[in-house]
């Protein structure tokens, strides 16, 4: 066997990581203060086409990061992002993740109206009385309800973290996204998933543990 | 607003989906037998990277499909791979999914043996007495224990889904599973993740479902 392991103690395998990622991306223009949700994309993805592809509407990092002090929660699509965040850091602010997608009265509702388990599920999300975000990692249509809700004035979220992934009607969601009058973290094109999702919120999380402002 | 959305039913929305994967993929020439495992890869990343990097043991897909037939369980280094898995239709066969990284005896194993907490939840799964399907999307550590434990003969899996992401030691673990003697199904190079592992594992599962042999 001539696989040779490069000897990284558990706790120096992600700072390793991410200076290997910092190298790679060389000179690569970042927007500033997004440098780190960047780069924790690509460490949960190995794809450096995040570098390319988040867009970010103005002050979005900062209104999340003060949402999130203040108790926002968080609301998913799937039960796989709302397993990936870390619900730990989130409860020191107050926080917690939802996820509607199994439960009964939204299987029902989206039975009656012929719509995604999604959509509805963004329905029931906006009855919620709490600061919110959304990190929606998977189904379009959740992101085409968000974008409804937000035009008819009956959501007001904190934040958007569109990156569904996929083919059908993906890209245009996320347009959607950027053009509602809402901040907005999203990759643009068609990537995107679950893990995504999380490490964003996760991104968030640990920008706020470090900062020492 | 310039968006137009395409109209697809919600229930045609994965089949589009597939098609235009299959129709993108043009002539890019797949293994027989491995097409459906390789799409969903792609489903789920919009990353057609995977037709490329994903490898397969020598008749790995149909041993694997008998193991979940025979009620094999799964073994993830994540909640959110397990959280990803289709549980109902890995019931239908006998099967469960676990995943023990956050179990405090498998956090304790590692602080005294100082691994990480993925090499010794390795451990924990070992002692099972079932037939394990392990889905490793995270962490390179546990595709090395299941390497050690192999080569000592103290585990004989039915399948290793190898596919971590990453940049530590991630390239060489999935050489090390491709160098034992086990069944396997791996993502050459950097690329993976929990929602990579959870796939192939639906795709199996629904390979399973509908076939009709």
């Amino acid at each position: 066997m001539k696989v040779e392991l490069e000897n990284v103690k558990p706790m120096e395998i992600e700072k390793r990581s991410f200076e290997i990622i910092t190298e790679e991306l060389g000179d690569t223009p970042l927007i500033p203060g997004t440098e780190l949700i960047v780069k924790r994309c690509i460490h949960t993805s190995a794809d450096f086409d995040y570098a390319k592809n988040l867009c970010f509407s103005e002050g979005a990092v900062e209104m999340a990061m003060d949402a999130i002090r203040n108790g926002a929660c968080i609301v998913t699509d799937t039960q796989m992002a709302k397993a990936g965040i870390n619900k730990r850091a989130l409860a020191r602010y107050g926080g917690e993740a939802y996820c509607f997608m199994s439960d009964e009265d939204v299987a029902a509702l989206a039975k009656k109206n012929g719509t995604t388990r999604a959509t509805a599920s963004m329905d029931k999300a906006a009855e919620m009385d709490k600061k919110l975000i959304f990190a929606i990692g998977n189904a379009p249509t959740a992101l085409v309800r968000l974008y409804e809700l937000i035009e008819n004035g009956k959501l007001s979220p904190e934040l958007i973290i569109g990156v569904p992934v996929g083919f059908v009607n993906v890209v245009q969601s996320k347009e959607l996204i950027m053009h509602a009058d809402v901040p907005y973290i999203v990759a643009k094109g068609r990537k995107g998933g679950s893990n995504i999702a999380a490490c964003i919120v996760n991104a968030l999380l640990y920008m706020i543990d470090n900062r020492r402002d």
